[in-house]
């Protein structure tokens, strides 16, 4: 049985402190966007689709309690709330995308009386979490369609049920082939410096029963010089129109690696992780984060408290490292700039 | 001023607890080989060069308060002291090359009265230490014209003056340069699961005020892939009679990094590190250590109490991603095949 890793319950968002786990597994109660935005800060909540949803319900979070009688009052209040939403985090671009979403159901909702739109909000905030269980489940069946019976996988950071409403992206594939009988090996990265890896992804894979081997991220070369890795599945937070990733920071570490000794590499994501606008992974804003991440753990100092700090939280690979990305749509494979002309009107048309 | 990682003081062994720092610098007073054997496995003495002078004292250690009247009955307790500080770790072959430095020692003066061989051995235990100073001097100032003015170094794990007796293998090139006039400006991976990166490295650099730059090891990438890594330094454990070289684990990830962003990748060890009598590095035993190193940090749990865990504390990067070796006599550059033919012959000379 997945965790329900962010619904809506009794008219409050209801998410897992991801920063607790894998010692408790705590479901916090949210009832205000000041404390949500804090939690995506934070990344209590945190995986580009559930930043997502996160946004989505945050939109009727913040608006639920509206005063206002016209549609431009409530709309004027409700662009606030996206504007302060989508400064928690700039890389997913699932957070755009749902928000996005929700102005857009408003808008096209105008002539409705407020309290019939806070209720469509909510209805699209929810179709927008159960879209995901769907998506997870699709990508899923066709990634695990790319594992062979006794394959030793590779991932990085969490693109699990914690990332998403329950199922996961990279981690959906590892369960269903699973479930299909295969009998599958992960190794796992800690991935510094907030440890998704070590604290999430083997806690889920775990929960599975699946055979789980946790690494340290420089240790993940000398697994492929030994053939000891067949395939890599990783998740990712927003992907151009080139195809170009942007994932966890080392994501394009494991490209090169894999690359140079001939593993697949796979990127599991939904279509709303793919940004149309941006021709290459290059203008994806990558987040920097406060150098105390990698400073301290646990609270202690693990280096000179002065020490200045590189710590950007993701990286960008090209496309050309990328054996195919999957999505709910299909298998994607290069060229990309061509094959991903297709996803794009599908998103455009929606 | 250096600080001395490892001296012989009062009849005893003096040592810097590296498990400490950089909090506290703490000198540790040893007078038995069993805890020296502890501080060894436990890391509290570690880096190649540091474990070899560890070695070579300890053997004085273990046999200054011996009771033999005889060669044979002092040779017999001696071999017995060297095979129980050789069984501390596997892969750096400083601390068997100062073992049989010190078995050939005694040997050669198997004529003379127990307490004048006991004097000898303290005498080349000192002159190991002695000649690893003068040793990392000379790397340096071989290694520091590989560096230009406004360079920006990358390294991994330490190889300072706290893997050696006082100056350090690749920190003592970037400490040359800098005395030289050079402005550099140094990334240090952090280098999981024990941080020496975090902890000693960044520490050595700042004492010597040097601009330094802590990094994820997973980062690595990221920089080289902007363009802001101009060389990499590294130390080395064990080097094969072909060039390939063993270092702290997360080596050969940068190794091959640095030939896809084109980066000149740079070892630095003295002769003692190699070991002619391997012909590669596939050779080259790697050690294993405990799987709670990398599930509990600072005595915490940071993953699944059960989950497995893989952790060689070495990789090996083999001589093709090597541009050069830097040694106390001299760059040696590809074919190392051939080009080292000459430093074995010296070594075996000794």
């Amino acid at each position: 049985m997945p965790v329900e890793t962010i619904t809506w319950k009794n008219g409050k968002i209801r998410y897992v402190d991801q920063t607790r786990l894998p010692s408790e597994l705590k479901y916090v109660n949210c009832n205000d966007i000041t404390s949500l935005r804090i939690a995506l800060r934070r990344l209590k909540i945190r995986g580009a689709p559930a930043i997502g949803i996160a946004g989505a319900l945050g939109v009727v979070l913040g608006t639920k309690g509206s005063k206002a009688k016209s549609f431009n009052d409530f709309f004027k209040e409700m662009r606030k709330v996206i504007k302060f939403l989508a400064s928690s985090r700039p890389t997913a671009i699932n957070l755009f995308w749902a928000l996005d979403r929700m102005e857009c159901i408003a808008g096209k909702n105008r002539e409705k009386p407020v309290n019939r739109i806070k209720n469509i909000l909510l209805k699209e905030a929810l179709k927008i979490l159960s879209e995901d269980k769907q998506n997870c489940r699709r990508m899923a069946r066709y990634g695990a369609g790319l594992i062979k019976n006794k394959n030793s996988v590779l991932t990085h950071c969490n693109a699990g049920g914690l990332a998403t409403a329950d199922y996961g992206t990279a981690l959906g594939v590892l369960f269903w082939a699973k479930k299909q009988g295969k009998r599958i090996k992960v190794y796992v990265d800690e991935t510094r410096p907030l440890l998704q890896g070590a604290r999430l992804t083997t806690w889920e894979l775990m929960h599975e029963g699946i055979d789980t081997t946790l690494i340290c991220d420089n240790m993940a070369a000398s697994l492929m010089a030994k053939g000891r890795i067949d395939k890599i599945f990783v998740g990712a937070d927003r992907i151009a129109a080139n195809g170009d990733a942007a994932n966890k920071i080392g994501t394009y570490n494991l490209a090169i690696l894999a690359r140079h000794h001939k593993v697949p590499f796979y990127v599991v994501a939904p279509v709303s992780s793919f940004d149309f606008r941006l021709k290459t992974g290059c203008d994806i804003p990558i987040e920097e984060r406060n150098g105390d991440e990698v400073r301290t753990l646990c609270g202690k100092f693990i280096a000179p408290k002065k020490v200045k700090v590189y710590n950007p939280a993701f990286d960008i690979t090209p496309n050309e490292y990328i054996t195919a990305i999957v999505t709910e749509r299909g298998i994607i494979r290069k060229p990309y700039v061509k094959t991903l002309e297709r996803l794009n009107a599908i998103k455009r048309h929606r």
